[in-house]
């Protein structure tokens, strides 16, 4: 059995669990998630390998996770991963670590034990899975300069498409933590207060420009003291892991709200996020420098050393695909492409996103969720939410069955997916999924 | 021994615990709070009764909280009020109740158990108050006229100064809920980013327009299901207590940042909440009309039957006090009150706001804070930040040493203090404070 103190697993490494080809978790991944193995049974966390799950809390109490002595119970048989999270990197990496270990094809303790490997390494197909985290604070940027130069252009004009601000620092605002949800929690379009017409008095209904944003977002493991800002050169060390989000967002309603003090009731209805948590550790190899911050040059605390700046960008492959009720009604698994963009194109890190949210002393906590904002790329194929790719409205998007969608319809049921991809593997986020329900009727 | 059922205690009622003169926490209060009697204790429930506290865990352990059956301990041996504040309305009332029996003058039980009373009643002083409750999530709104008319006045001038929005929907956003801190705490000024001159380029630095924000907060109790909004006439009932709330400010950072998501880094470094909680049930004899809604009649959501307009305003009394570090060298006790305002001033209702909060499915959770945003009157002298104290800089204030203040400097306490004033009693919600200590060194 071979032990391995570093966080980034082999590519060469291979686990005993069958793994697809095109699987988003091998053993280079090993995401976290929270999953009850039948209805009834207690939640606790699990590693996702190939088409399985690898119980922890079951192989701890079979004495297979050394290293977490007497916490392990506390750690793994929790139906949030925040004990976990808050326990540390040092903890992080040693069960990463020993977890790529057990399922290595080299290893027989559990290859060998087909009772125990049943038991411990139930189908997903057959858990329930459960929103991983209970999220403290959840933070959501603005961090992709073609999202914001879309926006801007639709609004503003090109002239002024960058708000002064938005090169000098990660825009961002607190969002709401108590309606994150599940991949595959329906979605119920708001109804809202809208002012359509400016002439007119603001009125009452269902929104009419609902839509998605493309995002990612992480997880903050270690907390920092309040009134101690955390260093941008450190700040990856304060980060757990990733997640795609959809941050459901209601056009109108923002439109008429936002202004003083922000998106509001336009987007606090529903934020989808994956099931699984990919640890940062799983994401290293793919590290790209981001794009270049010369013109202006950010301040000093967003810089650091400058150390940081190879890895500011992630090489994370993300897709949005649509699929309306006629679709499905032709084909059950009918969906179509209507976003291909790269992480890569984020112009503010992560660790920048830590260090400007914490500079004025603001403490974060094992659980908080930061999100990246909408992620668009430079091509018109790249753009992140619908807003974009029907241009306000102006382009209508062509469904494979003819239908047209400026905004989501109900029963359109929308995908993001995620994916680093390795020489011969993949490392991926797997999907988070939301379609869209009725409004409530007005009573 | 009597009891009652009702919610709001008898104004007639004393408790043989001595109440002095003017104290905010007579029978007629009974404000729930978190407190370790000594050091190396446990942290349990109090219930705040003139300058004792009530030790609901020691109480109930003695076997005196019937009504709570086994779930006592979970509700009263905790850290935090949330398990009580999710326990639900009639819990709340069957406490409330049964400790108003307990206190009162008439009831021997707990009144001649000398030795019983000595450990259950400890001084106030004497024990060490935590922050009351795990806000889950925070929102500050906006929701007085006069302070979003003289913050408007200022910016964009007279004709200007409400937003479209500002009359037909309470406007607010999602606050930072880990840097909410305990009265007491100090406040370190926040290095942040700004842009003293736009024609060049953005600094990093301390912030030189430090700002409190006199506001009132109220947590949510009963939760309501996600896409379940909570309808305005029954909004109240999800209302488990009010709070104090200053909601520090950085005003150079605000202005720089703030477009076009709102206030971020300029706020979340901190916001003091006041020790006790103070039952929506004590407050009620202090329901009085709001400001008139009818240019424009808000939509019908918003207003619902029409029947809780009576009970829309809460005549709270409002006042802050400042004092530097020189008057307080010339006297400890140095104070000098900066502003006397009134909470009936406010426009938009706490039930407007919590049915505007969840108007578009989010769901609100038993801890949640929700706070006012900052109270001003129509008076100068009822102005609820310095901003609009010193009107931008414009009208400095003069303190008794002769010193002037346009915003914050290091040293100076803020103390925030409410209460509602009855026919011979008061019911209060005692102080919030906060010392400015100096910024970090920009290392």
């Amino acid at each position: 059995m071979t032990t391995t103190s570093h966080a980034v697993i082999d590519p060469e490494r291979r686990s005993f669990v069958n793994v697809p080809a095109g699987s988003h978790f091998p053993i280079q991944n090993l995401p976290y998630g929270i999953f009850k193995p039948t209805a009834e049974s207690a939640p606790r966390v699990g590693v996702a390998i190939g088409e399985h799950v690898l119980d922890l809390a079951l192989i701890d109490d079979a004495g297979l996770l050394d290293g977490t002595g007497a916490e392990g119970r506390r750690l793994f048989s929790a139906d949030v991963l925040n004990p976990f999270i808050a326990a540390g990197g040092p903890i992080w990496r040693a069960v990463r670590a020993r977890v790529a270990d057990l399922l290595d094809e080299g290893t027989s303790r559990l290859r060998d034990d087909a009772l125990l490997r049943a038991r411990a390494l139930p189908p997903v197909g057959d858990v329930r899975l459960q929103l991983p985290v209970d999220v403290g604070d959840y933070t959501d940027f603005y961090s992709s300069r073609e999202h914001a130069t879309n926006v801007g252009t639709m609004f503003r004009g090109p002239e002024n498409a960058l708000m002064p601000n938005w090169l000098h620092l990660p825009v961002g605002y607190h969002g709401r933590a108590s309606s994150i949800v599940l991949d595959g929690t329906p979605i119920k379009r708001p109804n809202g207060q809208t002012r359509p017409d400016d002439a007119l008095p603001p009125v009452f209904g269902p929104s009419r420009l609902l839509d998605f944003e493309l995002e990612l977002g992480f997880f903050t493991g270690t907390a920092n003291v309040l009134g101690e800002p955390i260093p941008v050169d450190s700040a990856l060390d304060h980060v757990f892991g990733l997640v795609l989000v959809n941050d459901w967002s209601a056009r109108d309603i923002q439109k008429w709200e936002y202004v003083p003090l922000g998106p509001f009731t336009a987007k606090n209805f529903a934020t989808s996020i994956s099931p699984w948590v990919v640890p940062l550790d799983a994401l290293r190899p793919f590290f790209r420098p981001g794009p270049e911050q010369r013109d202006p040059r950010p301040l000093p605390y967003l810089v650091g050393s400058g150390a940081s700046d190879a890895a500011s960008g992630l090489d994370i492959r993300l897709e949005v695909h649509l699929s309306s009720a006629a679709m499905r009604a032709q084909d059950p698994d009918a969906a179509m492409r209507i976003s291909a963009t790269n992480a890569q194109n984020l112009y503010w890190s992560m660790a920048q996103q830590l260090a400007h949210h914490t500079i004025t002393g603001c403490n974060v906590r094992a659980g908080d969720l930061l999100a990246s904002g909408t992620i668009s790329g430079p091509q018109a194929a790249e753009r992140g939410s619908l807003l974009e790719i029907a241009w306000r409205g102006t382009e209508p998007l062509t469904l494979p069955t003819g239908e047209r969608r400026t905004f989501l319809e109900d029963g359109d049921e929308l995908t993001l997916v995620g994916w680093c991809e390795g020489e011969g593997y993949r490392v991926g986020f797997g999907e988070v999924r939301g379609r869209i329900l009725p409004a409530d009727p007005i009573g």
